[in-house]
């Protein structure tokens, strides 16, 4: 039988400010890429989150960030290599206490916004992530796109690294993400996130903005939690893959 | 033979900005109060002062405070319960995370500034950073004044509590520090710290400041890093204490 | 003909996250309560709405708070006077700088949330506030509870203070607002807030929590803007005042 | 009889923390960058260097910066320009009511570190500063490099342009600074200072590192203050230009 996992980036609010839907995703999602306190989350937030996911059966990742929270973390930060990794490290002991708090664990890393975009192409900030997950612990799973600086700098450390793909995002004819300020980069009907997703765990192909079809490896399927209707279409896809007869499982079980 | 800890507040620069000497200091004390980012501190430093002091032997502990960098966590904040309790697990994780880097643990919390007299009185205070050592590591050792709320709230949580005294501060008849605002309440000179220390590990008593003497129970003595002369004034304590056959200890092991 | 200022907190969003919602409110109240990044709001969002003020004609007041943006400035904080003089010139100052680039200019000041109350009773934070804005500008004017410790230490500083009260919450007998965490302390419904506003413009009293009334003087009435169905009770409070004969008229004119 | 400006940054401590010499500083040079919270400083630094300078007939000019405390505004961030404008906005207006709590005001504006250098070469962010310039207030000048992007920008939204130049940074064959991190980059000498401040003052040109000279054009020159010696580096080259007939003079009039 197929399965998949289904991640989605989570506890992104704030003290006051609220964002995103985390309670709602948590019972549709496998993974929860948790904000750290850098771009997002605080330490209500974040032990929130944890506590949920871990009574759900959902596998809790470090969603790390450069430092910069009026700017959510979507603006490179030309950094220094070991800033960035001590940055990291940081971002993921302070997470994994309240996972451990939960009786769970912290079992992957995903990059957030900007950094996820350098860690993609810029070998040495992709450097500097990977060592500090690999200082951080070892037994990390890391969550990048395929054929990325970031995916080689992982191996290169020796860590595990799980690929992921979009069932809401357009793909240009590189097999890259279409920019989110282009014209049509984002897929917003259930319909077409549906076909997406389908697509990718069971042809293993995705369709492309100018026509034909690219070839996509994914152990994971990233949706979106701060966009309108961000709920339904997760829950939308979700439904869409178990009525294909594929299930919905996080690529490391959740828990100890 | 007797033995004794010492302690020292380490790691409190931040950025470009440096405070103390942590260097010159994790070669005297047995046990550091690691800063993690509350009042002082950053990732970089906590990286550098945790692989120091594990290469030195010397344990690690969570110096933890409010949330208040420009105040350097010198404010009473009336902050409520919960929010006290995540901010002080945060704290915890992201040491550990550097901690377990170096090859070492943290092994106990010692708050800092307002919250270390918060504790001291405030029940409230005190509970919210007791419970959240226990969520965090059941463990962990606590470092507090004899006699005091948090002493006992760390005690109802089923924590290891440890008790310190100062070897540079004048204590008032009440058992209590004298306010460092006041008159005389610092013991400048070495040969005044070298007294103070031993009686407390001798006699198990220090002397007043309106004269007499108070029993005092401690198995570590704090000494002060970020005053002029404090590197000088550590040695010479350590110097003098272990001229009178004192050794110097940490209260728990460094190492994991 | 009777009149009387409607003022609202604006400018509350940071970053991605938003909250409130000012450019409805911009068209209903006649002064805006601005915060100026201390709390809450960022150079965008300053920008921003001291643009939409001036352009509506709403006169633009400094929002100043404890340096707490994850606690919203909803913490005390014992700071001290001189701290908290400077930090309050640093808030003026940074909101004048847009309020003057959309052609108006910072009319007057408005503590936030924990310092609010703080200044109510506290009489060394309440001075150094005042303090801080006869330094910034002795022409500003200052929003305060009638006969509090703000409104004497404004006047001690030759400051013009102006009196507000609340259309949408409860009096208790003794003339002070009912907690927020007391039961029923929220006037939610529209008819409510609208016969508490005509009842403080027209016959300067409040009905009280246990009954009778208490007379208040005010020449503001202030709306939240941050509660579900915040602009429809502000919306419903100017039109009823309106409606009574009372025009909606800022107590300082907008604009140079 | 010849003349020129002194400039510095000043008030780049934080909180606790400490960091270079105001007061000595304060009584050497003719300007102040003054470091407005972004990057360094704080409210209660603020007022003082602003009270100093004022008191000694010295200059203030707002050092803006990113948005990167603990990164002490050295790294590059690839900020909107809106976003940039409102930043430099914010912080130009901080500072002038300190500028002004002091009788006197900001009278020019130079960034900081990364943004320096980025406004140097990146015609985006040049353009967001000097618009940001204009309009906090358009008779604010300009310190800038001689013939760079932000000279440009500048002078492209009608502000007056300052050239400045290094008494204690070799420059290279193309006119540029040498990059801190080369070997030789720094003149410590004073002697080698106060020769290269003379020579930019009464020959218009500097000895370039590979031999040769360049012409150089500069109403300021710059001295550092963060370095080691940086006093008695500072006081020599005033001491030097004053001894070769130059007279040390703001480029801008101190006071209002």
């Amino acid at each position: 039988m197929l399965s998949v996992d289904l991640n989605c980036d989570l506890g992104e609010g704030y003290g006051a400010w609220q964002l995103g839907h985390d309670a709602a995703l948590l019972e549709i999602v496998s993974s929860a890429n948790v904000a750290c306190g850098f771009h997002a989350g605080d330490p209500n937030i974040m032990r929130d989150v944890c506590r949920v996911a871990a009574a759900n059966g959902v596998t809790i990742g470090a969603q790390v960030s450069y430092h910069d929270r009026v700017g959510f973390g979507r603006r490179f930060i030309e950094i220094e290599s070991d800033d960035l990794t001590n940055d990291v490290i940081y971002q993921i002991g302070a997470l994994s206490a309240f996972a451990s708090a939960a009786g769970s664990r912290v079992a992957y890393v995903k990059p957030h916004g900007a950094l996820y975009h350098a860690v993609n192409a810029h070998p040495h900030q992709a450097a500097a992530v990977a060592a500090a997950i690999r200082i951080a612990d070892s037994t990390l799973a890391v969550l990048c796109m395929d054929d990325s600086e970031f995916a080689r700098a992982a191996k290169a450390e020796g860590l595990h690294a799980v690929r992921e793909a979009y069932a809401d995002r357009v793909y240009e004819s590189d097999g890259r993400l279409r920019s989110r300020r282009a014209h049509g980069a984002v897929i917003a009907s259930p319909d077409g996130a549906i076909a997406q997703a389908r697509s990718i765990v069971t042809r293993r192909s995705v369709n492309l903005w100018n026509g034909g079809t690219c070839s996509v490896l994914a152990d994971s399927i990233c949706v979106h939690g701060d966009t309108p209707g961000a709920v339904d279409l997760a829950r939308a896809v979700r439904q869409g893959l178990e009525d294909a007869g594929v299930s919905i499982e996080p690529f490391v079980p959740s828990g100890l």
